[in-house]
Order: structure tokens, then sequence, then C-alpha cells
């Protein structure tokens, strides 16, 4: 999983229909030391606790999303977890 | 998923059977300012209401693909929704 | 999918066994404006159409390729069309 | 699948329910002369033998992980093992 | 697929149970002219021809290994194939 930070979020009123309401979170991605790494991406927020600006993690894959339960959403990628805390080898 | 902005078309009448009739749109990557990521790339555009200079997302991974309910086609990836506004921390 | 333009041919006797015997072609992946795009791979033409030189298009990923009726070959990517034409707003 | 160096581990008590209690480790991908790769990762240790410093390989991927015997865990990598030695044509 | 080197192997006896015994060589990617192409990776042989110095192709995700007859092991990638000879435009 990658480690993201939550910088916005994104209005698609004509979505296909299969995508259902979830709210949608812009994240860009970034390191350990919260260092940006490449291009922003749209996830679906799917733990419902997530606000902006806070530190979260990824999956990323379509075929990692077919393994969370419940009705099967076609995202390619999704907010799963917070991160409280980290420490490295550097810490 | 990632953004894009629609860009153009393709016209291509040899293809496998698997494939279908769907329109093919070539979508340039871009990240939440509309800056182009990477290089084009050709998609179908599986809401039926993308028009050429539109920003868009789309999924990405035949895995996905796979989730989106009707026939299975073998696409690797799709026009997924318009997006009408987003909002960032540094709006 | 990806554009790419067809460079070559590859033999390959030693195979795993499920590969079966499909003709396997060297393409570049290239840009709308077939400009080369990261390193040559090795894909199948499951169109049995292509020829050397064509500009095509390919699916990437065996969760695509999964999609593809019949016998499920273990392909990562897949020659699936053969581009005609394009437009793109610069024209 | 890739090699990576164990750097740290992650708390995160919000995540999503799927997600399950396993450690997570902050890994960081590396050639096979110990010289970083790209950013760090998180990821599961799903040998419960693995310890900071140590030099391991992972699989990529959601669908990899699907092959793991065991409950399906919507990650999309996980540390499969721990590298004793390698040797290369440069030895 | 991609081209590879094969330039190493790698001993493992803590590895995760589903992995089995089998052979895991360290591969380089290479283009169509053998120049290296990012980092090397770890993937078995599941043709068990291949030897050191081969120039190889191999499949790269879990999907397309679940593609491959026989147990189903959670590998990423696995060289399937041994080049004789290829021909490009520039021949």
């Amino acid at each position: 999983m990658q480690m993201a930070k939550v910088i916005g979020s994104v209005w698609a009123t004509h979505r296909h229909s299969s995508l259902g309401g979830v709210k949608l979170c812009i994240i860009q991605p970034v390191d350990h030391e919260r260092n940006p790494q490449g291009a922003p991406l749209i996830a679906p927020d799917i733990t419902n606790q997530v606000g902006r600006g806070e530190f979260v993690f990824f999956v990323d894959g379509g075929d990692a999303m077919r393994l969370v339960p419940g009705p099967r959403l076609p995202y390619d990628a999704a907010v799963v977890g917070i991160i409280d805390s980290l420490s490295t080898d550097k810490d």
C-alpha cells in the first residue's frame, strides 16, 4: 500500500451508475516523510472517517478492491486507513 | 482513479471481435490542476456522455473493468465520470 | 489501452506449454503522435491481422486478457486492434 | 517479485475492518545491490518472521495476494520471504 | 511481456509456505537490444530450462500467473520462455 495526504475532494454528478454515490477524495501520494510522490489521484474513502489534510494509506488496483467485502465497485484505488504514527530506522 | 482530458478519438475497424463497437477516446492523463502527466491513452467512454475537451476521470486496469456490470469487455481502462468541479487545500 | 508500433517479431521455441504457438510481436509503445514511450514489449497478435510497421493498440495486464473469449493464455499484454486513423484537438 | 529492506512500521488504529490486525511494515524497495528504488511502501508481513533491517522480497498486486491461502485481505503487496543470500554474474 | 536477462539466483529459506520450493532467478529487464530497463526483479523459472546469462521473456502480474495451469502460486512475475532470436525493423 502507498501513503498519501488527502488534499481535496471532487464533485462528479455524471458518473457511471455502478460507481455509486461514495465520497471521492483527491489524494497526493507521499513517502514516509510526507514528500509528494507522483501525481494526485482520485480515490473513494471506504473508511468513512477521513478528513482533509490527513495522512492515510490506500490500496492500489481493482484486484485489491475486489477483496473488500460488500458491493463490488469498479474503483482502482481506495483509502483504507489513517496513519496514527510511524517509526523508521532514521528516527 | 486518475484525472484526464479527452483530446481526441480513434477509428479502428480491425479490432478483436470481443472489443465490440464502443467509441474509443484518446485521453491525456492530467493532475488536479490539469497539467499533463505521461502519455495519452485510448479508453472507451462507458458513460456515453463524454465530449472532447472534457475533464474526466478513468479507472485503470482490467481488474477494475471486471467490476463494471454488463458484458465483460477486455479493456484495461475506461472513462467512468465527468468532473464537475474540485476543491483542494490550495484553493 | 496504449498505442504502439509493431517493430519486429520473436522466435522462442522453449516456452511454457501454456503459451501455445501464437505469433509473438515486438511492439514499441508510442503516443498519439507516434513518439516512442518507454521500452519495447513482446505481445501476441490476437487479431491475426497485424503486420510490421503497423500502428496498433494493445491491452496491458493479464486481468484484461482474462476477458478475451477463448482459451485462457497467460499473457500480460496483447495487440487487439489496428488504428486506421485518429483525430486530436491539435489537428 | 521485488527486493526490499524493512525500514519501519506503522500504527493505524482507524483502518477498514477487512484489513484485520496484521502488522504493517514500511519497506524500501531496493535492487539486488540494496540500492533504493522508488518510494517506500506499506506492506503486511505474512511470514510473521520479518524484523527491521532485513532484506526481503515482496509480491506486488492484489491479484497475487488472492493466491495466498487463507482469508482474503485487500492488500496490494505483502512481504513473503527473507533473502538469505544471492549471487549474480558480477560476483 | 517484457524481455530480460537472467543475472543470478536467490536463496530464501524463510518464505511463505504457499510459495513452494521453486527456483528463484534474479532477472534484469532489458529492451530488444539487451539494454537494461529499470531494476532487477526476482521471478521463478516455470519452464525449468533457464540458465544464467540467458535472454528470456517473462509475464508480469499475478493475474497473468493465475492463467498458468497447475497449482496457483502467489507470484507476481515468472520467466515463461527463452528467446532464440528476434528481428526488428532496424535489422
